[in-house]
């Protein structure tokens, strides 16, 4: 069996990565890139099977720029995960905490770890590019008393050890990832029935009061429950809205397709990307 | 006449500084913070009379995080701005570009100049807490081979010269921020009377089919127009959904009140963070 090349965003190690583990298991081959836009001509050119990228964060918001490139590909949702954010101290194996005395790390999740600085005043903070990248610096520079802030699976692919778990001051920073693949792709995951299907979609409408109004109505009036709505300014069309919008149900159940048929009346361009089972909700 | 003080988060030359400029003109005296949730405490300990906090960012979406700390405080919107985020590189007087051979700034910046460092591979990229601490550090080193990448008030504030102006690889990025003050603030801003009102609120509602229909009906059905609504689901409450709205129109609007009214019957919670001028629409 070929193994399928999954291609993310970050170093080796980095969060998207995970939800590559929850999306597919070990059993594919994660393809780092280092920016969202070669995340997408990567799939497009088909150099990856497929890709998963961060589309929320509970703390920073919806990830206006992936969706951006959703918006200018053709590419389909297979899937969805939630991944919590927990940040992990992690030092050459044998190192012992009292030996730190820096640590590395993306500001962001430096800034995410505050309390654990103000307890441990000894140590310095250290900004680094990125977070798994961190550890792999430590590692590589054999750093005894430098620690980084990453993954528990930054430290299992450089060969480090987790000196202190979840660092992070809160527990409820979790990141929504999409798994994506071409339109003809063959490519299937095990279908989990007991998780209802969810379908998210791209949408536009001119500013005149109550467009947005008579969108939902499309939903509304069909029994359709909607799980996301958000309305985002399109650049450089003052008066047009962008609007991406998660509802209940698949793009084949007959009310969401008479739905979609209805809204596409009265929208500027509508994208449907994708139909696929809701994520577990993670304990918050 | 009593200086003004305004608390914001970041170092002196920060983006919310610019905002501050843009909100109070150079009247008042900008009190920096390192968290957002330490400028909220300081304005509820009325150490300072309002602060200006980033609410929404075009590439990264809403701040969650101020949201948050809106719900929980009760606090007034007086007006809002959107400040371009333009990155520039900022030097010793008399430094000029060819000696340059390090770069400082957050990683955000450094990764939205790409085109930049592309185009001079000579220098190198450097990690650092803060884009305005970036020229903070290079001044107060005294390096000379070094640059930092920050707005250019930062370049005035640290007696820094630009060397090079918007090397930003996306001149679309702006920030929107809000200056908000006490319930009772006798805080007043010049009222352009030019600009149309805004009112901006957040409200609950339990997931049912057809709940975020009939909220949005309340104001369709008395012809006011919204700009902005946002669900988020709420953390710890499965099932129930927190939404951002901003509507165009005075909370004290005939049709507005009547709406609100409506809107109250069926809300879990309910609450109108304050009305103001809408900002001018940048060039974008």
């Amino acid at each position: 069996v070929k193994t399928l090349r999954i291609g993310f965003q970050g170093e080796l190690g980095a969060f998207s990565q995970q939800a590559i583990v929850q999306f597919l298991g070990a059993k594919s081959t994660p393809v780092p890139h280092q920016r969202f836009d070669q995340v997408f001509t990567s799939l497009k050119n088909r150099q990856v099977d497929a890709v998963a990228i961060p589309i929320e964060n509970t703390l920073h918001g919806s990830v206006h720029e992936n969706y951006d490139h959703l918006l200018h590909h053709e590419f389909r949702i297979l899937a969805e995960t939630r991944v919590r954010i927990v940040h992990n101290l992690i030092a050459h194996p044998g190192v012992s905490f009292r030996k730190i005395k820096r640590v590395l790390s993306h500001p962001v999740a430096l800034n995410q770890c505050l309390d654990f600085f103000a307890a441990n005043p000894q140590v310095e903070k250290v900004t680094h590019y990125d977070t798994a990248g961190s550890v792999k610096t430590v590692m590589e520079e054999g750093w005894t008393d430098a620690a980084g802030i990453a993954s528990a699976l930054a430290a299992a692919i450089y060969g480090a050890s987790i000196l202190k778990k979840g660092i992070e001051d809160d527990h409820r920073n979790f990141t929504r990832f999409f798994l994506l693949a071409p339109p003809k792709s063959k490519l299937t995951l095990q279908d989990d029935t007991s998780r209802p299907w969810k379908t998210s979609m791209l949408f536009s409408v001119r500013n005149v009061p109550g467009s947005l109004f008579r969108a939902l109505a499309t939903f509304a009036l069909r029994d359709v429950s909607l799980a996301k709505i958000e309305s985002r300014p399109l650049r450089g069309r003052p008066w047009e809205y962008l609007f991406y919008l998660d509802l209940m149900g698949h793009a084949e159940d007959e009310p969401v397709q008479n739905a979609l048929r209805h809204l596409g009346e009265f929208t500027e361009s509508l994208r449907v990307l994708g139909s696929y089972r809701a994520a577990a909700e993670s304990i918050e």
